[in-house]
């Protein structure tokens, strides 16, 4: 089914949208609202249809999409309305401040029987799709560890990310993210703890750091550490299995490797070699023809595959891949991540 | 005071205190006990004196200090008996499987007057110098997390290592260093919580792998992370502050880097900046007139310092270094590290 869309609230992702979207087959961007002129003004000038009043907008009859990127504290009550007003609704991230928020939104999308989901786009980014690639193609064994890191460069938050009110801080912006590549990845592993640690390195009122440890029920631990601030970058991603390594090094998985045991030299494993590290066995290194180093795969699949998803859905040809459900288990995976950072204390789960 | 060294088990560190302690000066190795002739017969051809009953070797007068390199599961009961029969005593790392067995043995060493210390020669590595050195330096600011990470090749444990009864596993063997390291660094900053996963990734009896988070009061969060496998190396050291980034490479800390802010560039930080990951202020690069790169320091100590400080302490001149107060510490740390990780929880400390 052709998407047809109407953009509430029409700033920085609004105007993504807008932007991107149509480059979708099937998609096209009917219609703005937004409470600044200005905004509508430019809407205008796109070619836009650009509503003053919100009671026109959703009332448009030519959408069939809302799609919500106004501040966060305002995604429950407007998803509410545009669900109530008959329009399926995709909101931007975070989907709500609470996992109660997002409880009132489903239940609307329940009784009115409109589709609701959520811009998780990341769950087609370059490097995380590669990185799910080779753990799931057996490349490295047996993964019991994944790590997922990134640092911004500037170390603030700017305007309202840096408020706790409108819902601010790195967990709510990139953590609605990076957690939920994870639970997408595993929906049938339960979560049985999470230890998260929330620093406030330059913000005052919101973490601009946090760190989350999650343990997945028969593996992998998962660590996610992203901050605003280090000028050396970690790499992307970081997974080791029994049989070999991966290192993603960038966001666009544009360098990286994977390092592969073709056998165990149990031989040379029994000689202490002398390193800078001392006298070892275990820290020796490995002969160069036990291992084979292999290329990153390559990947074809990317955002657009949200939106296609979404129209099949709409024809009911299809089940929403970022389902209310999904979501709201990304969101009581952050409930916990803000109980531990709370108290310092792991949280036991059964997510 | 001169040191005249009797080596009380003569494998692989037994013999390399032999070699290597004589490098310093002052420092004597005059005879060797071990229940293998061979063993016994390798120390004469070296023009040791090899005794091969251990009565004889500990009432030798020519000795001031008894070295055990002994399996691990001896330590306790030959630290004691060593110190009652009047010698002081460095016992090789873990110092005893357990603090109860390490607070016997102080308990002697006070009783008997005679000095007990740990051969916890890792406080001296070169790695570890460099990045204490650029924590304490003020050049990364105020330092919010420390990684320290290493990975062997090889994927399983030698012997007794992969022994539990014998006291094996990685936590024994470079726990007992690298988590020492910390302790050391931070003698009075509270450790207020440690978060522990023992993974058993190749052995059946022991851990491979251990992943221990601590939470200094006042700061850092510091993680150490050891393992018998990987084959791609993570930097040895990691450390992130409000103005800079460490990165050491590899264990001589050959390569590496520190990168500094100069100065905050805030006009830049307000433009939204489309990168690979999206549009973002955050993420997008800092000016690179804004950081400055700085070469890792160079150190000029190394191990002979404990033999150093030994003989110091011997003649009442100094402090021992390696104290047993500061090796119970780390003692106290291993037994959090294997409670949070019998139960899967944080466990909250005050050590």
């Amino acid at each position: 089914m052709a998407i047809r869309m109407g953009i509430l609230g029409f700033g920085g992702m609004g105007n993504w949208h807008a932007d991107n979207a149509p480059k979708v087959e099937g998609v096209e961007v009917v219609c703005v609202h937004d409470i600044d002129p200005a905004r509508l003004a430019d809407a205008r000038k796109r070619g836009l249809r650009a509503y003053e009043r919100r009671e026109d907008f959703l009332s448009d009859p030519d959408t069939n999409l809302v799609l919500i990127a106004t501040p966060n504290d305002l995604h429950r009550d407007l998803a509410i309305e545009a669900l109530l007003a008959g329009k399926n609704v995709m909101c931007e991230k975070p989907v709500t401040l609470t996992l109660k928020e997002l409880d009132d939104v489903i239940k609307v999308s329940r009784e009115t029987g409109r589709l609701f989901t959520v811009h998780q786009n990341r769950r087609w980014d370059r490097d995380y799709l590669v990185m799910r690639n080779v753990v799931e193609s057996g490349a490295l064994g047996s993964v019991h560890t994944i790590e997922s890191r990134l640092y911004g460069y500037k170390g603030y938050l700017y305007g309202w990310r840096a408020r706790r009110a409108s819902g601010g801080g790195m967990l709510l912006d990139w953590g609605v993210h990076m957690l939920d590549q994870f639970t997408f990845m595993y929906p049938y592993r339960k979560i049985r703890s999470v230890s998260a640690r929330l620093h406030q390195v330059f913000c005052e009122e919101v973490d601009d750091l946090f760190i989350v440890d999650m343990a997945f029920e028969g593996g992998p631990d998962v660590r996610v550490q992203i901050g605003t601030f280090g000028l050396i970058k970690p790499p992307r991603f970081f997974a080791c299995g029994d049989r070999g390594t991966l290192r993603i090094a960038d966001f666009g998985a544009r360098e990286g490797e994977i390092v592969r045991l073709r056998y165990f030299d149990n031989e040379s494993g029994r000689v202490i070699t002398t390193t800078e590290a001392g006298p070892t066995r275990t820290m020796a290194p490995q002969p160069e023809e036990c291992v084979e180093r292999l290329p990153l795969p390559e990947i074809t699949e990317n955002w657009t595959q949200l939106y296609r998803n979404l129209s099949d859905a709409l024809e009911g040809k299809a089940d929403l891949i970022v389902s209310p459900s999904s979501v709201r288990r990304t969101m009581q995976l952050i409930e916990a991540v803000r109980k531990s950072a709370r108290s310092g204390l792991t949280v036991s789960t059964d997510l």
